[in-house]
């Protein structure tokens, strides 16, 4: 059952949470101490998601899930989760305490609940399908921002983006007398465009595991996303706009001209 | 005494930093119900400041204070404080838990101390001058990053500067293979290029009460910062460039080519 699971999901962000955060209060005592250090990141990492893993496969041993470092284990049910245990990993293997503990679950290749937890801020990030998006249970809503100069839009850079086009996209939000916003962490920035914190958000390409859960609480929070296809996202990754109803339609311009019409 | 009053710095900071954090919970509640929220900003801010200033007055009526909000009061002894309340405010504003407290103090113009505290993780970052920077009491040092292409760099940007010379700034960072990291709080991104969390920070012009403190950070933990004469920094600002040994150079020669020789 999906409300099973979601509550399921909420308590496991918060274990695992709780968990990478003991390894990320370690590490910070360790900085100074290079030799070791990677290591220990990686341990954190890999401990995180198979605590994630292992109580997903113990409770709903029938459900598939995909996850950015162990790939993806075939479900029998129509349940697939999908996880991103440490989100913003070059924040948490500095020490900036800036990531987020991801699980998001599709059913039917339709995102039905999605989980973002930040373990520092304590801040639990909700939205099921049809019921709203919540932070630590109080109602989230998108922006009603009139336009790009009015907040900051969440600017998504990974290596495989081509610089070109992140400074044009950026160049555009900065000529429209706009600001970017970018901590590193595809989930924080999600979420807080969810929040209305940022008015809305742009990166070229994300992994499902970075963005579905945090997509659905955009919409349920009142936003718009970006159309596109599940099964291709997840093959081939997806294009990310999505803000309120203005800035999406000014994100998206900026997006066909910038990445190209889709 | 220049240590009595680090201590009482550290002590204000955290009681500042409480202060505003409620301040900013109650301001997340309040979120969609638009009506009122930026008046309970324009009021955080301003008490928050009157809080600080009152203790510094009562503890210390000869020093000097410098602050963003109220301006600058004269004082007779050698001391000058420089504050900044609430660092980030564009994060505090939208809910953004990314913001600081800044208290810098001066002894004939040379920043004696800086106490940079995040009330949100926790981290009280400090460093007084010949005596090492800490974050909660922890020893911290500069990254010892080979190059723009190991680590990411703070990249400030306001209002007041160019469009095109940030967007310049960024194009030479992830051209060399680098990134950038931008949360919108200055006074945060210097502590982390002490702590080695970033690997330098570059903006054209800094106010004092976003700088002072977290530039004596990095000095003391091991960095190196552009030259600056303070009393002209206190007047117009004051470029930023401040790194570990190779990426101070390597910023320094960015800067330079971009935003003009000084």
């Amino acid at each position: 059952m999906t409300t099973e699971r979601f509550e399921f999901a909420t308590a496991l962000a918060k274990r695992a949470g709780a968990f990478a955060r003991d390894y990320f209060q370690r590490i910070d005592t360790l900085t100074i101490e290079s030799k070791g250090h990677q290591d220990m990141v990686s341990e954190a990492d890999r401990d995180t998601e198979t605590l994630v893993r292992d109580a997903l496969k113990e409770a709903y041993p029938h459900d598939g899930i995909l996850g950015e470092e162990h790939g993806r284990i075939e479900g029998s049910s129509d349940y697939l989760w999908i996880i991103d245990p440490i989100d913003g990993t070059a924040n948490f293997v500095t020490g900036i305490p800036q990531w987020c503990v991801i699980i998001a679950c599709l059913k039917n290749h339709e995102t039905c609940f999605g989980v973002i937890y930040d373990p520092i801020s304590g801040e639990l990030f909700t939205a099921q399908r049809g019921q709203g998006a919540f932070v630590n249970g109080k109602k989230i809503a998108i922006s009603q921002s009139p336009g790009l100069d009015v907040g900051s839009v969440g600017l998504g850079h990974s290596a495989k983006s081509t610089t070109a086009k992140t400074l044009a996209v950026a160049e555009r939000l900065l000529s429209a007398g706009g600001m970017f916003f970018r901590n590193a962490s595809g989930g924080l920035m999600l979420a807080y465009t969810a929040s209305g914190r940022l008015i809305g958000y742009i990166e070229e390409e994300m992994n499902v595991w970075d963005c579905v859960a945090g997509l659905l609480m955009i919409e349920e929070a009142g936003g718009t996303v970006a159309p596109f296809d599940m099964k291709q996202a997840i093959e081939h990754k997806c294009r990310v706009v999505a803000g309120g109803p203005t800035i999406y339609s000014e994100l998206m311009q900026i997006a066909d001209e910038v990445y190209g019409q889709v």
